[in-house]
């Protein structure tokens, strides 16, 4: 199978942004994230914005809003390698409702706190349209040190933190689909699991020493596991085989796969992970895994690297290869 | 009179997110800029959006969008002192549709390079709302050499740079308003400059090392030069005595206030100006304009730094206090 297509936002990016990123740290636009070097150490630089209706629900908490907004730019942050330093802040409101505002800052303000990532400056401004928040969070790096998009190697370990799926899942629950009803008497608290999983991201920001250490290519998860690998290997100039089943998938994940709930294809294209992808080289995967798990954050090994421009082959159990129709989220 | 009540925005940021900005360089969220300090060297960081049918008008050419977008932040790092060094674009779009993006990407560019501030990376996200493009500029100083708002001391003379209120007058052309009628049979491209004026800011980076020699304290004209002017005695615990007729127009602007088309209120509360404020010594002020000469930037003085915690006083000719509703524009 060839590389699938890039998606219409990298194909708008590559066509009318790309020529504009002149400088060595912009990595021509397909790393998660730029470099401002300062008198010999690196400013890794990322920026991410969240939509009403797009990233978030209308419906969501204001708290939880504000939780997403910044926590999506912490998980750049940390598979990059880097240590948050700040982050400024682009708000667009309609309004200035306070019953809104205030559980937002607060909750900014509590994780802000929680991750070293203090509220340098921003802009607020009035729109007629949908909430919009965009972050540009910053974090720190030795020189030279932030881990790339584009260093897989053939023959490394393709790895992923936590479970993957979980968001995409709670999204349905949210948006009334199919798990919703699957899930309607449920009175385990496994509905509210996958919402939280959607509404409030965790970022692996303990793991940014170790990946600094030990990945050789490395990215998060935000857009769906088989685009967001696609990409890496595109930029590593490699390719994948994944064994479907060794995705790791949680408890209730697990069941509802199982059940016939959802397919794989939901799990492994829907987006909202932000857990991260990487690629771990066989003789650095033992001290990898046993820092990680000093981190307490589960790691599993998907598959592996392997030589070629094909799309990463995503291969069940009998070895059979998936086709993913849509490999996962693309905003055009 | 006493110090004006502080305007919709600014009592949001104040009240929700004043408590969040916990590091010295976040100046408690009242410059307009922030610093990220690295192995001792600073870059300031500061970020300006702009807003479809706000901040712009949708009939705006894509190319002149693009150029205010970047250029509202460049005109921050000038006042500031710094030196452009890159900037992020978080970019929320409702198609992606070439015919704009096109003479948008090929504009910016051309103002990247111009400016020497190249495109480091961003985000571009959809939306069923308005044209949002919202960006995350970069600059350096030597440490600590940020020119701040809060530097303004008693004797100082008040400075801008150009010329103010041209914006006003070109944004009041574009929605047909008393200015529109005054200039309907202009053959002289009168209404073109103004409109240009109000579309493509002129920042004043040419006078970023001159700033840092000289100024006490500085910030750009963009939301009204009264109500800017309060900010920046406000943030340095002064207040000033502007007289009104020292403040520079453009010939037009001139021509139009003394046939009364427009009162001196629209001029000095107008927006958009994205000229430097600033507030320089009076030792200091000689080789100021002689520098700024050089540079090819006109300064005039306005007036003076005054003690006290008033909102500034806008004098005219005979010494009468204008009286002033509208100090600037406010968001909410």
């Amino acid at each position: 199978m060839a590389r699938a297509r890039p998606s219409g936002e990298e194909t708008l990016i590559a066509r009318y942004f790309k020529p504009l990123a002149t400088e060595p740290g912009a990595f021509n636009l397909v790393d998660d994230a730029a470099i401002l070097n300062v008198a010999g150490e690196d400013v890794v630089v990322t920026a991410d914005a969240i939509v009403e209706g797009v990233h978030f629900l209308p419906q969501d908490p204001p708290d939880t809003v504000a939780r997403k907004a910044l926590r999506v730019n912490l998980s750049d942050l940390a598979a990059k390698g880097a240590i948050p330093a700040g982050f400024v802040l682009t708000l667009a409101l309609r309004s200035a409702d306070e019953a809104w505002l205030e559980p937002f800052a607060r909750a900014l303000g509590e994780d802000a706190a929680t991750f070293g990532c203090p509220l340098l400056g921003g802009d607020t401004v009035s729109t007629p349209g949908p909430l919009m928040i965009a972050i540009t969070a910053f974090g720190r790096v030795p020189a030279g040190s932030m881990v790339r998009r584009s260093g897989a190697k053939v023959g490394d370990r393709v790895v992923v933190t936590g479970t993957i799926g979980d968001a995409a899942l709670g999204l349905d629950i949210l948006k009334g689909g199919p798990i919703a009803k699957a899930l309607a008497d449920d009175l385990g608290g496994r509905r509210e699991m996958l919402i939280a999983r959607y509404r409030i991201p965790q970022p692996r920001n303990a793991l940014a020493r170790v990946m600094r250490g030990h990945a050789s290519a490395a990215m998060d998860v935000s857009d769906g596991l088989a685009g967001d690998l696609a990409k890496l290997c595109a930029a590593s100039g490699v390719s994948a085989a994944i064994d479907v089943s060794s995705v790791p998938l949680s408890a209730t994940g697990r069941k509802l796969l199982a059940g016939g709930a959802i397919g794989i294809e939901a799990i492994v294209s829907g987006g909202d992970d932000y857990e991260i992808l990487c690629a771990i080289s066989e003789h650095c995967y033992e001290s990898f895994a046993q820092q990680a798990n000093q981190a307490g954050i589960a790691v599993t090994t998907i598959g592996t690297v392997i030589a070629g421009s094909a799309n990463p082959r995503f291969l069940d159990a009998q070895g059979a290869e998936l086709t993913l129709r849509r490999h996962s989220y693309s905003h055009f």
